[in-house]
């Protein structure tokens, strides 16, 4: 009988058109997929005839433990089927991607690994923000902020200089990662944005400084990134320059 | 007349099949596509019937200088064409995305941005190599290593840790940029990794440690990234596994 396959495959930031063509395509051909909560179901169902199970955490309801998700895809896989584990964003960033791909190879069974855009990049971008910009940022940094000590070990790291950070899963403890970064010599008043929802109707942004992030308050239960860096007043010139002289005109006038 | 418009589009490590959807159905649309040196214009050219110009440095030619690349944009969408500016990986890293924006944006032309996979990723990635890694990476720092300038201010700002550096745009100067690292105090014997030509059929890598990294010889006129941390590990072990048991056999008493 001929071993089937598993595709760990990158779902970006929340658009389906900003899959990779080749996730669509294992998307479309898949007969099991086991997608993350930050995944759009709906949207799913609607390009793929697979079976598709969310195994993320979700409102009130815990996440499938990772030995059920590794036994389910290892089973389907060795019954010949076509399995895709559907991550938020690129598989590799604090997706456990790698962890998945380690136990499968392991077990002999074939697995691939197909990147997606990461939201630690597509998220501020969709406010209009670069992380490197000439002058700005020479290079930029992506930490987890959901517990303090991965975020510690890496803040004791780097010091506040020309490079952006991009703080993923931190959004419920910013005011305490934003006070870590200051204990550590950031100056409060170092520019900062919140984007939420990148690339989905919930998209939301907040731009401010790293003393004010506690003020702002996001949408509930969305996704979402923080920014920290010269980089954000690029978000801000863009906004200004789209909304051009005119703009500014019927903002000042009332006119419409 | 209806103005046209202009997207920045990413085009990812190389292989087409990792454009995002939205990249593909821009470059399907366009008039006029002005793409970079890491772009495969004979593939691009297959996948449309758009105008398409090289604009970036090739082998021996000068690149386009920025401002004619910005004066043929704005002309082009003022004549109501759709124009993509189609640059390597995702056009906000490394890649003047933001610069060419605010240009567009002050001049009044209507320009949006289409992310793509980030090479800095992705790169690792095809090595089997996983930016973060709990026990490993907390996090990771992604540097453009072709100027000492920005490498040496962003490299001042970080200390070896428990975070991945990915430096692009480096290959050429790595031994000079290996030593600048083990300058601030990264050990000699730190992981790290070449990966060149990812997604492409040039695809190419090594890995060893950061004090051997002059040693090996990339193929010439393939773009790569350097990858140092503890994640470097990871890549062979994943390598090592998916050979097995049976492969290693195989081997060592030559069946086939």
């Amino acid at each position: 009988m001929s071993l089937g396959r598993v595709s760990l495959v990158g779902a970006g930031p929340g658009d389906p058109e900003l899959w990779t063509v080749r996730a669509l395509r294992r998307v479309e051909e898949a007969d099991l997929i086991l997608y993350d909560a930050l995944v759009d179901g709906a949207a799913l169902r609607r390009l793929t005839r697979a079976q598709c199970f969310c195994v993320g955490k979700r409102a009130g309801r815990a996440s499938v433990k990772q030995e059920t998700i590794n036994r389910l895809m290892m089973r389907a896989a060795r019954l010949g089927k076509r399995v895709v584990r559907l991550k938020g964003g690129d598989p590799f960033v604090f997706g456990r991607g790698a962890e998945e791909m380690l136990v499968l190879a392991h077990a002999g069974v074939p697995v691939e690994v197909v990147p997606g855009v990461t939201t630690a990049i597509a998220a501020p971008q969709a406010a209009g923000i670069p992380v490197t910009h000439r002058g700005l940022a020479s290079g930029f940094l992506v930490l987890a902020g959901q517990t303090g000590e991965g975020l510690n070990s890496a803040l004791s790291s780097v010091r506040p200089a020309g490079v952006t950070v991009v703080v993923m899963m931190g959004l419920h403890r910013r005011t305490e990662i934003a006070g870590e970064f200051i204990a550590h010599g950031w100056p409060p008043d170092t520019p900062a944005a919140i984007v939420c929802g990148a690339s989905t109707a919930e998209e939301w942004g907040w731009t401010g400084t790293l003393g004010e992030i506690g003020s702002p308050a996001p949408p509930a239960g969305v996704a979402g990134v923080v920014v920290i860096g010269e980089v954000v007043s690029i978000g801000e010139a863009l906004a200004a320059a789209n909304a051009g002289p005119a703009a500014a005109d019927e903002v000042r006038y009332g006119r419409s």
